[in-house]
């Protein structure tokens, strides 16, 4: 079965909003084994909403629309899609009492014009909305189906979830996608994908989407079949090749995010940590206690912009930023080992670099960051420059530092450390 | 003139891929005085792109297509468009030697696929590409302009501010679209709009898109005209009227971020600042250092998770944490002005709460967060719960500490501190 759907709302044509409802709906009904071909986003005009879904209508068995359900004059998709099917609508008591119910549950009185949600197609099967006003709408017409949800995503999730997504189960194909989700990190979009690339000859029926993200590259592999078990086995013989080829910058094979699995590297190795920033002003930090349950490897952190603060509360010797600047190896090393020592964590890391915009020499240029990581038994360090402005260096220089932790524990569980 | 996009590339119609090129085209588009009436994501079949085009071509008389132009057999919005016009496409060489150039630049030999670049309609205008190898094309048929852009954001904005913006000003209306971008926090969505609501009535020609993100609610007032000077006058007098129904919870009536604002108010004032933050985990040190400058306001900030740092790094009393507990008044008290001590800073910030998921309790549930602030003279505390989840809890605590920040030198300035 192909589907559209089709967005409305004035707004959505500014460049303050996007339409993120498809992504939901894309997601549902992948998973029902519907393709979707098409997606547009319409203003509140008539004329131009009524072209929308009569071309979708000449492309696409099932539409599915969002929004315009509302009770203002703006909100006309009820009356429009009735139009075109040449159906009248009729008031609809039992909603109408609905409505009137949930005005009174907060209190309040049913504007009149709030009717207008209570109006009904000829032969529409009514989808209840437990979060608000306007129910959706499943309209069967010309071998079409045709579903109007309200715009707002949590009505529309819970519309889909109450009804819809059982009532397509129904009549979708038995072919169903079937997914996976990895993450890289450490390697440039362009090399994954010659990595992997020679990959896609061998599994013909796949498809596979590679998506640079700020976080790192994700590889989506993508199987359609009617056969659950076979799709399976694909799709996991080529993720064990793709890990071959990827090799340790494969930090996930599970859409998990860098931080979930350094926590889980931290947490089995019964290790703490703690960190020392500058530069990247506490993102660090941030991005370890981002983890539900971070308190258990998390000691804590300091965020020392001045070079007096990197003394006195990580004791970095103040000879040593005397000497080779705030901004060096030794400093970085001096960091890292200073907060581990005073906060008696398995690891220390400390960052120092070059921000910008401002702040950067021909020798320490913008995006120049050190990073250091301490252990009981040794302090090392690394040196990398970053490209972009202020917030993606500092990004960028917090993704290397946990990756350096994953590192870390990934090679002592290799045994090459 | 009215105009459409057509995003083509089927990873578009996955669910980890949006659009966002159109939001970059929409603003551009409506400084230009053009408004853009429909939006479409298709994939790469032959067929479903031909009817976009053809139903684009039914609607508006602008079209702009982002993708499609990269030199795989996957890539056909050149194909798809001059067949649907009925043009045929020749070789051409200047194009051919450029990309051929780009390649030997790269100490690379250009792939033969990469022939069908340089691939041109009958009659259309080349918009040399800066950034990569393929040309955007500008078609003038049947009334129509259709321009063909290529999909990655920095050659598509790069080939629309070399050349698609000035021959668009030339044929654009003399309508132009004015706007504004107001920032309010503190105040619910809804809260807001009954405020500014009173105000469409008085300015019937203007539009206002609210928006609720993350970093509080933005109001878009917007105004279509051919007459600048009344347009701005319009807009300002709005403003003023908006200001006065939004008093202190306004912090910005030209789209700053709070962090911006805070900046200023931090150097106008020449003030510096210090942190102590618990559950927030360093996100409040980041959002402060998110500031190009920040060194010289920012000083440093201590995460400490675990009481003892508390202690020994802010110098909270441990019969405070023992008696009232890590999550108190009183410890956010000891931490707002322990961070101020211990760095001499001019204000000293302290957040200590519970972000969840576990850790509650009925007296202290997830989402109770202290948010203490101290100078010089005096130290004062706020409890709040907010709602949400571990990500977002934390993230409006640290609005709320921003928040508190501006209003204390909002408030001074007004003489009511």
């Amino acid at each position: 079965m192909k589907a559209e759907i089709i967005a409305v709302g004035s707004e959505l044509l500014t460049p303050y909003r996007l339409d993120t409802n498809s992504l939901y709906l894309t997601d549902e009904l992948n998973k029902l084994g519907i393709r979707l071909v098409h997606k547009a986003v319409v203003g509140d005009l008539r004329d131009e909403m009524r072209s929308s879904f009569r071309h979708a209508m000449n492309r696409s068995e099932l539409i599915i629309s969002c929004g315009g359900l509302g009770p203002t004059d703006d909100d006309r998709t009820r009356e429009t899609v009735a139009e075109l099917l040449g159906r009248e609508l009729h008031r609809n008591e039992e909603i109408l009492r609905s409505i009137q119910e949930r005005f009174r549950k907060f209190a309040r009185t049913m504007p009149e014009i709030n009717v207008r949600q209570a109006m009904v197609p000829e032969g529409a099967v009514i989808l209840p909305n437990p979060r608000g006003t306007a129910p959706g709408l499943w309209i069967e017409a010309e071998g079409h189906i045709i579903i109007l949800l309200p715009g707002p995503p949590a009505e529309m999730k819970a519309i889909f979830e109450a009804d819809v997504r059982s009532r397509l189960a129904r009549m979708g194909d038995s072919e169903r996608l079937f997914s996976r989700d990895l993450r890289v990190t450490g390697l440039p979009e362009s090399e994954v994908e010659q990595r992997v690339r020679p990959l896609y000859e061998l599994y013909p029926d796949t498809e596979t989407t590679i998506l640079a993200t700020p976080t790192g590259t994700q590889l989506h592999p993508r199987i359609w079949s009617r056969n659950a078990a076979e799709a399976e086995k694909i799709l996991d013989e080529m993720v064990s090749r793709m890990q071959l080829a990827l090799g340790e910058h494969l930090y996930s094979t599970q859409g998990e995010t860098l931080e979930d699995v350094v926590a889980r590297a931290l947490t089995e190795n019964r290790a703490t940590i703690a960190v020392a920033e500058s530069c990247t002003g506490g993102m660090l930090a941030e991005r370890l206690t981002n983890v539900p349950g971070s308190s258990s490897y998390f000691l804590g952190g300091v965020v020392c912009y001045s070079n007096e603060l990197k003394s006195s509360l990580v004791g970095v010797p103040a000879d040593i930023i005397d000497s080779k600047g705030a901004v060096s190896s030794e400093t970085a090393l001096a960091l890292a080992e200073g907060i581990r020592k005073r906060t008696g964590a398995t690891l220390g890391i400390g960052i120092t670099g070059i921000a910008g915009p401002g702040g950067g020499t021909p020798e320490k240029p913008v995006g120049l960051v050190h990073i250091g990581i301490s252990d009981e038994r040794s302090t090392r360090e690394r040196a990398t420059r970053f490209p972009g402005d202020r917030e993606r260096i500092r990004f960028q220089a917090t993704q290397q530092a946990l990756d350096t932790v994953r590192r870390y524990f990934f090679f002592s569980a290799h045994g090459r450390t």
